[in-house]
């Protein structure tokens, strides 16, 4: 009965229900459905409502489970299972998946070899349409769903592809070879996903070939998973750039405090510098308390004006759309925008502070002070994730720190300068 | 000699190369090429250099250019130029392009009406698997790449899809009803585009209907534009967040202030308002300079755990992880994220600032501030995300500014406040 309302729902819909529910409920659901249970929804939930899930299902029924899906959505669920179990429900696999499995599980985790499906179709060149067709209508290990041929050489490397639309519109005597795509698009099984992703983007393509060392086929990346990479991806450097780790919504205070901890112990000692900073100024500060209550202003418009000069920067280069024609365009811009926006901002903060303390020197100085700090913004904010890229360290994940880290150091320290010397206090 | 080494490029290379050369080589390019430079390259470059090239083209050759097009590109190449010249490109198109143009130009920005292709095939459910396969063989209006069927009424009501790939592993006189997929998955024309990429995401599609009011099928959306689709929102939400308007680094420094101004702005006058509230303990400033030197921290600290929690919220409303079914589960996770926080780092502060200024006291009073500060950064930064939401104003464009509102003036009142109660400094 149960079955009769799940079985028409998609995988996802199917996902969404597991998780709606409490940890007890999936479990009896999962068992109530028995055979039925389509494991490809376990590819659609939260991270952790999986592996409680795969703590709770006995590897048995794991393994029967995962046979049924494509190779790449069961590699999913059995990346994040603990060895002990893993190697149980691989041992309790029929060899050829046994095998398939262990070697994307072999690749490093964000490639396209872990990611990839090894169901795909080859065909050798000189087939007529007519008989790949008739081929494809007997096989009975095909992919659940397939959008080109691959054609090969006897050892399997990749001479071209064929869209199944091409095919549809070709004879049936006509011979594979002449109305294949030969323009060869594949992807070594060591590549990280991000970059096939834009081999996706950039060639519109559904499909993509991988390939081992050797250049032989041995597997095939699909768009909807790259689409979730795609997603997976912007999403860890929306967060990365905000101090998060990877998180998800639906972890625990733990999860969620343990990822933020250690970009708030960053910021503390960051914060810390520019307390000694000011801390230099103390006897300044004591004759003219305006000073502190001002200070804050200038550091503040410095962390905002680099942290934008930063998020253009990092995004730009994640999509590779900063390369080394533009580079030295773009770092020229970000000069001359932090000159403008100091200007621009100079004069209000000044005639603002001005007016307010009724002292047009003090409007001066902090004018100065502003002007400083936002070039110092745009240049920090341009070149530190350009340096921590050419270190090869993920700019998403660093950046921040140091550019407001500047911006305070160089907020603080330019408006009390200027301030102290200005108004002879020492 | 140009065309040869053009013509076996992909649009995005030759994209690349166009964006690559000067404006003038651009369009002495496109000239030299003539009626062998495929417009789909146009679709592939920047907003600024594509506007540029338009304005030097003659419309008669762009109205050739687009016309060899699938309608969305062309859509793409037309929506961005001036009403005068739009017309006059339209005008010289034959009348049924004209209206499938005009039909999608009318549908707002950034809707499924507007990006859609109006190229697709549809078939009544009678039709023989056969008799579809030898119309798609010699029918010439073929979009140029498809991946599924539409099978219609004869009012354009959608009755299923039929993906290539069931078909071919069909027998030709197989009736197109008995195998088409009847589960009907369609995005009205007015939908938002971001709604639709959720769909593709969801159901794993490559390609999905589009319908009119009347449910009546008016093009497809394929995935490759839906990969753009996403890339571009992910990209906006990442910009947004920073205080970014829609820029593009090849914009010039114009450009470039404009979009980064109005944050600025804002933001000067949330600093001011963080001002006033240090303003109204001068008096205490000047007993205590200390205070001053550690008030910064206090509000640093906050601010950036009040940007974790509201970078998280943004990104799980915007990928609609975050849903009723959560919410208050998130709401209370945030409010102990800020407790475990706030009092971890009260301590760490406490014991710094109690040893560096010798004054115990003075820890007690930063750890209290601290553990307040960090709290009100948990509870803004997930209940403004959600008010602005709730509010139908995207909280990846607003949200920041409120935030460090929040953090900036709690940071600095609290500590001072307890600071003057402490040490009776009024
Ligand atoms: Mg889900
Ligand atoms: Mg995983
Ligand atoms: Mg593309
Ligand atoms: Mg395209
Ligand atoms: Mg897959
Ligand atoms: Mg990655
Ligand atoms: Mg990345
Ligand atoms: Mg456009
Ligand atoms: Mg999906
Ligand atoms: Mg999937
Ligand atoms: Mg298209
Ligand atoms: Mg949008
Ligand atoms: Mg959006």
């Amino acid at each position: 009965e149960v079955a009769r309302y799940m079985s028409p729902l998609h995988a996802s819909d199917v996902g969404d229900v597991l998780e709606a529910i409490s940890p007890a409920d999936r479990f009896e659901l999962i068992n109530l459905l028995g055979e039925l249970f389509d494991y490809s929804a376990l590819t659609e939930i939260d991270d952790s409502v999986r592996l409680e899930l795969m703590d709770l299902l006995p590897n048995n029924d794991i393994a029967r489970g995962v046979q049924e899906l494509d190779s790449d959505d069961a590699v999913y669920i059995l990346e994040d299972i603990e060895g002990g179990d893993r190697e149980e429900i691989l041992a309790a696999l029929p060899t050829f998946e046994r095998l398939a499995l262990k070697r994307s599980l072999d690749f490093p985790e964000e490639t396209a070899g872990r990611r990839m499906q090894t169901e795909f179709i080859a065909i050798p060149p000189f087939w007529t349409v007519g008989q790949t067709i008739d081929y494809m209508r007997e096989a009975d290990d095909l992919p659940d769903d397939f959008h080109q041929i691959y054609v090969v050489d006897p050892s399997y490397n990749l001479l071209g592809t064929l869209a199944l639309d091409r095919m549809l519109r070709a004879k049936r005597p006509a011979v594979i070879k002449d109305i294949m795509n030969s323009t060869i698009i594949e992807v070594e099984a060591e590549e990280d996903q991000e970059e096939a992703a834009r081999m996706f983007e950039r060639y519109d393509l559904v499909e993509v070939a991988v390939v081992d060392e050797t250049r032989r086929l041995v597997g095939v990346l699909t768009v909807d998973d790259i689409v979730d990479v795609i997603q997976e991806e912007a999403g860890e450097d929306i967060k990365r750039l905000a101090g998060v780790g990877n998180e998800e919504i639906s972890g625990n205070v733990w999860n969620a405090v343990r990822s933020r901890l250690t970009w708030l112990g960053v910021n503390l000692v960051t914060a810390i510098m520019a307390s000694l900073v000011i801390g230099m100024f103390d006897a300044t500060i004591q004759q003219m308390v305006a000073l502190a209550v001002l200070m804050p202003i200038v550091a503040s418009m410095g962390g905002n004006a680099g942290t934008q000069t930063m998020t253009v920067a990092v995004r730009a280069l994640s999509t590779r759309e900063l390369d080394s024609y533009n580079v030295r365009r773009l770092i020229t811009r970000e000069f001359l925008v932090g000159v403008v926006n100091g200007v621009v901002f100079a004069l209000v903060i000044g005639v603002v502070a001005a007016i307010w303390f009724a002292n047009p020197l003090l409007g001066l100085v902090i004018g100065a002070a502003m002007v400083i700090n936002m070039i110092a913004a745009g240049i920090s904010g341009i070149m530190i994730p350009l340096t921590l890229d050419k270190l090869k360290i993920d700019p998403a994940i660093a950046s921040s720190a140091f550019v407001t880290t500047v911006t305070d150091v160089v907020g603080f320290m330019a408006f009390l300068y200027i301030a102290a010397h200005a108004f002879n206090l020492f």
